[in-house]
């Protein structure tokens, strides 16, 4: 009998071409940053409140992942981002190729970094590395703080985490020290932050994060 | 050259053993409930709710999907229902073969209803029929009154949507006709209830109408 695992097909398939676009990422001279989240974690407002501070900055553009509509890459027009729409049509993930494809569609030789906001989804986006610099996630108060008991994998691929809308962290009885240690199992590294990006509060410390994080990458060249 | 669906295979697989269920579920007379939702939109609070309700009037069995953890079907054993928990390990939905595996391992001649706490994922569970009499979804107040211009699918293949967590409706700014608007377009008949299974408001009215739905199914035989 011939056995094919075509799950561990599709991921081979998927690293060779996440270690092209790494490659692209280097020679263009740009930082991936690949952002996932659960639906309504808050990624397009905290996205919006990023560029807001780090466009003094840097150059930026978007990678806008749906399954269907446009309504999140026309909010990053209209801040004047270049942005470019992948709608999957029910795909549950972004993979390599719809990145490398998008990344053709952006002007790579002026940007510092290239913003991709993933589907909506915390289990199958966490499988697919994108070739990003930094792979991170949002996790929103509302959902809870037991999240990476459910969902490890997404917490144990990412570099950073944001904790969002903690404006109201006193309504949910949020616990991040519950939080801080189901991740430390799972990934001792995870850099963790809290931000509201409705209010503000957090973000300078997130963007002077990510602004070493970019500056680094530049440096090593 | 030959060309293979997997995907439509897969779907069609499904769909017969979906049809096995329902069989089963006439049979025995029970009524099968299927819960999807996001990550962290209060499923399992919500379901605490309405059993504490329910069980007045039904014998009720919960099947509990996860990726990994029993934490939540340990909160179910601990309110005195027979419980299955299915571990995916990975895959990020349940299908039909692996609801009739947990059933078989149900007292399903005593049952008046079996709950199912689908995986927390607003995409690839809404592609899988499991033969519920019920499919239903819960989106929390937090997640925002768009998502269904973004999983279309979910909001179409349901027959009852639960908005949950309204004691923060203030908060975050929802605005409830924009749902009802956009869910309309996609699904006319989709009954739309608002609860905060926390504070007890709506769960009432809701229990109502899944008792009537429960005794019609009954009456029927």
């Amino acid at each position: 009998m011939e056995y094919i695992d075509l799950k561990e097909c599709i991921l081979a398939d998927n690293a060779g071409v996440a270690d092209q676009v790494r490659e692209l990422a280097r020679s263009k001279g740009f930082f991936l940053w690949n952002i996932m989240s659960s639906p309504g974690a808050g990624k397009t407002t905290f996205i919006l409140s990023a560029i807001e501070r780090l466009s003094k900055e840097f150059k930026i553009g978007v990678i806008e992942g749906d399954i269907e509509s446009t309504v999140d890459a026309e909010k990053m027009q209209r801040c004047g981002v270049p942005t470019v729409q992948l709608r999957t049509g029910g795909d549950c993930h972004l993979d390599a190729p719809m990145i490398m494809k998008a990344l053709e569609r952006l002007p790579l030789e002026e940007l510092d970094i290239v913003i991709i906001e993933n589907i909506g989804n915390l289990v199958c986006p966490a499988e697919f590395d994108l070739g990003a610099d930094l792979p991170s996630m949002l996790l929103s108060v509302p959902e809870g703080d037991d999240k990476a008991l459910k969902y490890p994998l997404m917490f144990s691929v990412c570099k950073a985490l944001v904790v969002t809308k903690i404006d109201c962290a006193q309504l949910f009885d949020f616990n991040f020290e519950a939080l801080a240690l189901n991740t430390r199992r799972l990934n001792p590294d995870l850099k963790i932050f809290k931000v509201s990006a409705k209010e503000g509060a957090g973000m300078d410390e997130f963007c002077q994060y990510l602004s070493n994080e970019v500056k680094e990458k530049i440096k090593r060249g």
